[in-house]
């Protein structure tokens, strides 16, 4: 397969090139996107979605669970059980290095656990508010960017303000998080991805989760929602292990600042898996205490249905690497195609994650809405330039969110070769002042 | 099997006794009451969960689904679909009377949809509120009582102030609800069980429906949260039609008024079923675009379980009969019992439900936590005296919700022999002037 690239012969950086040398560049990408177009391709890189094959390895689920009672002898098919199954929060709370009394199991979504702690903060204030958020002046969360678009529309929809920091390969920057937190009371809030971050793939190191636990915060009641999303996805056998943020949060003196949330999503079914939130036991009993107004207990069918699944802690361990198996390769690919095309001229940089769902590609600046729309018109469906940032205004508008786990690993070959020919268009354009 | 009863030979209400019959009476109640507490039982009257027996006619789901695609080809396993499966709200569309379009189905809670949709105006409004809610000087909802205790401790929850009105045999009394909704715009909203309504086993007729319908309310944004989580759940053969509150609504020019719940928890699992939210076009689309901030989706695996288990809208029909068959006798030994024990003493009410899971016990003024008390002492577990109203408190003390679904019919018998006898000997204490 011909991916109209560059090719390997020149690498020298783009904007190095002399006058002539950057036409024939440009001429030659552009011939190469025209090329692209005539493909007719229909491809999709826009969600972190597990790939059919990935959902096919919990396809067990789908004749458990055998038998209807829990470990402690509960029907689960009735009412009751707010908290979750016990076995259950004991086979993750061994994965998640937390108590199992600090741990809840809740429904299929995270998302939806993450909204209820929100909400409960906004009606009613936390365990250590002074009132209710939303009878503030102001409600303001510090946002890592690049950065998970659901996370800040989230935050959005209910005007909360959002005060961006970098994402950077040891979790959020830390020194300019300290600042916008100590002074302004306003700042009750920010949101972490601590373990192969959406889009970045950065693990938060053990000393910036440190810092993020310990440092002062004019807000008596600031939180820190600690998205574990991505804890046990791994796409090496070097498995990074998330920081202990309960317990630092604890050591530091601000046991109710962190509240973590993960989820089976991307471990059994997208859509039908079991969400989880871990917090000081003062949080989780406030949690419980609202959440039983809106609750009689969660899908206990589909949490015993998990256990039997998993069987241990290392049941899921050994799950995962199937995932991996499946991933590695087309993550190889995103790399293997950029790097063929891009590398070493200067106009692309991507992370190369050890885990997650993503890869994080800067442009150059001024280039990223423009790359995404030469792909929609190519038939290559990229996230939109901007969402991993709050308002989906990417400031310097040069990132784009790669999401390769979904398509087969054929079509992430040929997608990300479509996506380089785009990205070498665009920067040719941008440095020749055309386009 | 001995009851202790009063017996068949004297039925001269207990008021109308001489003191000294009433002291025979009294003292025949306490030897009752003393054999009963020594049997040592353990019976359970509190809540309305479905009995083994019946969530073992469900038993199918736990080999389902068969196949992992919906009707238009999508991958259940997967993310998205906010509103639900199509195919799903055809189903229960039909069953509620509603249009497909106007239907979401959701999570395994409908407690959990009214919830969201409470927040929802808390925090933004309704498609026709001035300002949300949380931003009026004061929140009012009318609560017809007897009522479902998880309804008002909802509101309590977010110092919702409560209004009462009676709750009689063909629905709220229509005439105080008019009156209370018509001036006071901090009215915002009522709650309705309109099919076998929880306690009372009221059907809301056609004609208090087309009145709460049409009224003028002086909220513009007034609400009837109208819980319908007892539509197909019919005790006789005689099958109450539920009113069709969206049309009437629509009719009357409110279209917005009306938010429907539904529910399978009291038809296949209590805590593994299928929540469903109608309402007119303009509120589901208000609903789906708050919620998206908080879900990327519902359990779809569980929906497409739930279809392929039903087949069809008269499957869910066919399979409500065979929990009538289990149920109707449970109702019809509470009614045995009282009638044995009490019929014509002139000391308790109680109600003869066509449907639903309740029976709703009156007795004497002053008397309810007086049963209640007997009873746990002579180990029965009734509702706490008060439940069925705001803050727990029934004004008259006289209201006890009897729920004879979970235990098996002969604990039903043994229960209710032992109620009758406490409500015996409170009535007689009450009359003495003793106790």
């Amino acid at each position: 397969m011909s991916t109209h690239s560059p090719g390997t012969a020149d690498r020298t950086p783009l904007a190095q090139r002399s006058p002539e040398e950057l036409a024939t560049y440009l001429e030659r990408q552009r011939r190469a996107y025209a090329a692209l177009t005539e493909r007719g391709l229909r491809l999709d890189l826009t969600r972190g979605k597990p790939s059919t094959a990935q959902l096919d390895l919990s396809d067990a689920l789908l004749r458990l669970p055998d038998g209807v009672t829990d470990a402690d002898g509960v029907d689960v098919r009735n009412y009751g059980g707010l908290s979750g199954l016990r076995e259950l929060r004991e086979m993750f709370a061994e994965l998640l290095w937390v108590d199992p009394d600090q741990l809840v199991a809740g429904g299929s979504s995270s998302l939806t656990m993450m909204h209820d702690v929100l909400v409960q903060h906004l009606l009613h204030g936390g365990v250590d508010s002074p009132r209710p958020w939303r009878d503030e002046d102001k409600v303001t969360f510090v946002c890592p960017v690049p950065g998970y678009d659901r996370h800040f529309t989230m935050l959005a929809s209910y005007g909360i303000e959002m005060l961006t920091v970098p994402m950077r390969g040891d979790g959020p920057d830390v020194d300019a998080v300290e600042s916008l937190v100590r002074d302004d009371p306003s700042v009750k809030g920010m949101w972490v991805v601590p373990t192969y971050a959406n889009p970045s793939g950065s693990v938060v190191t053990q000393e910036v989760a440190g810092r993020l636990a310990a440092m002062p915060a004019a807000a008596p009641d600031f939180r820190i929602f600690w998205d574990n999303a991505y804890a046990l996805h791994h796409l090496t056998s070097n498995e990074a292990k998330s920081a202990d943020i309960l317990s630092l949060a604890s050591a530091a003196g601000h046991p109710h600042r962190p509240v973590m949330f993960a989820s089976t999503s991307k471990i059994t079914y997208a859509g039908a898996g079991v969400a989880f939130l871990a917090a000081s036991r003062e949080n989780v009993a406030a949690y419980l205490g609202h959440q039983q107004f809106a609750s009689i207990g969660p899908d206990k069918v589909n949490q015993l249905r998990h256990v039997q699944f998993f069987g241990s802690a290392e049941g899921v361990r050994q799950h995962m690497v199937r995932h991996r198996e499946i991933l590695a390769p087309k993550f190889a690919a995103v790399d293997a195609a950029l790097t063929a095309a891009l590398g070493g001229l200067g106009v692309a940089e991507w992370t190369r994650p050890a885990g997650g769902y993503f890869v994080s590609l800067d442009v150059l600046d001024g280039c990223a809405a423009r790359v995404v729309t030469l792909a929609k018109e190519a038939g290559i469906a990229l996230t939109p330039a901007g969402a991993s940032f709050p308002h989906g205004a990417d400031p310097r508008d040069r990132n784009i969110r790669l999401a390769p786990s979904f398509p087969e690993l054929e079509e992430v070959e040929t997608a990300m070769a479509g996506v380089a020919t785009c990205v070498a268009l665009a920067a040719a354009e941008r440095l020749s002042d055309v386009g």
